[in-house]
């Protein structure tokens, strides 16, 4: 099983959308899942991990940038959390037919166009020199 | 600002995830966006996005695969919403620190280990044969 | 500590959301836990419960009224669901010092004035006369 | 229509979830809305308005008791999106034949078991006495 995974170190500053759905899509086929991967059931999976996530800094109060003071096992856990999140919204655009990848570089484009950089004298100097 | 995603069609193929974290930090940066960016003001967007991709679902009853008798204004919207969540979810996982990507790949090992495959006689043939 | 809920059975046919408010604020207060209660730490508690409530449906497929064929436990389970979503909302609302159930009545008179009744010829005898 | 309503604001003080139980299925009764909420349905409506709620609070930071500082509209705007919350929550419950305020409090119940008030001498003195 885990040797179809020993490349995984070298390719992984390159993760890309379309291979986590891939594997996602094979992953759920060998383990006959295809039956409950229905869109509104993959959307309630999402609900769900995106309530654990939400666990995770429930009692936190604010929380700085780069997680100051956080244990490397809640690290861990808050990458688990993430990942399952992650995971689900991949599969639930699989099965609904939409290319994730493509819609959310589209999202960014709109995006910029609805919140365009508004450049100011000084302010331009120092970010754009 | 639209030259900057002239790229973009070419490459839709192969999104990474650290591709849009790389975008978006720089999206909110020119923006000045950063102090805003604190996790847990990541994390209640992120939910007010699922918020929106719930809606599109909440009065269509079971959804079949593939999306059956959705109009392509539709679809968009949809496209819309994933990317919104996804956008947020890379986001939160850069200001934390994390390297989504990588961090998706391991979870789906340990899923892997979590849920074994069961390969039973007559279906291992027609599966793997 | 359980004699203080020994009038709960017969009240229950009328539970008020003033009721629960005041009961949460004490529970809270003896147990040392007001300076955790912050708004945005009740929310993402919400939101956490609402993704274990999630959970319990997402891979049922369309569910029918009346939760037919499921088990006395899965029941039991939902209700605890349903009631810490309800609990953390009712807490919430608290400490934001708004009044939830004079709040929700108002809403539905909103709703009452924005979705007005259609009534059509016969319609409206067979509902009204 | 409004009529009904009459009696709302020396009720408010005791609104109880049997009697907005009663009231929201009259209400999607008269409406024609009975075939639109089946739990599913509603599960997703629900996780809609957690959504619109967490964007009150997304860019906000942390926020305090009271909500100080906060305009009469933006505290409408928040009374408004605990109710539909609220609103939608009774509703679920109600098609799936379980009694939200009983369940509430038993789950009050077995959470004081589950979190027991630890009595310590001089806080005892203070707090009981």
């Amino acid at each position: 099983m885990e040797n179809s995974y020993d490349s995984i170190g070298s390719k992984s500053k390159d993760v890309s959308l379309k291979d986590l759905s891939i594997r996602l899509a094979e992953f759920a086929q060998v383990r006959g899942w295809d039956e409950y991967h229905s869109p509104r059931n993959l959307l309630l999976a999402l609900v769900g991990e995106v309530g654990e996530l939400s666990e995770i800094f429930q009692w936190k109060g604010e929380v700085g940038k780069g997680l100051p003071n956080w244990s490397a096992d809640e690290k861990e856990h808050l990458e688990d959390e993430l990942s399952d999140v992650l995971l689900y919204l991949v599969r639930l655009a699989d099965v609904c037919g939409l290319d994730l990848g493509q819609a959310a570089l589209t999202k960014i484009i709109k995006n910029a166009r609805k919140y365009p950089v508004v450049v100011m004298n000084q302010k331009s100097k120092s970010t754009y020199n």
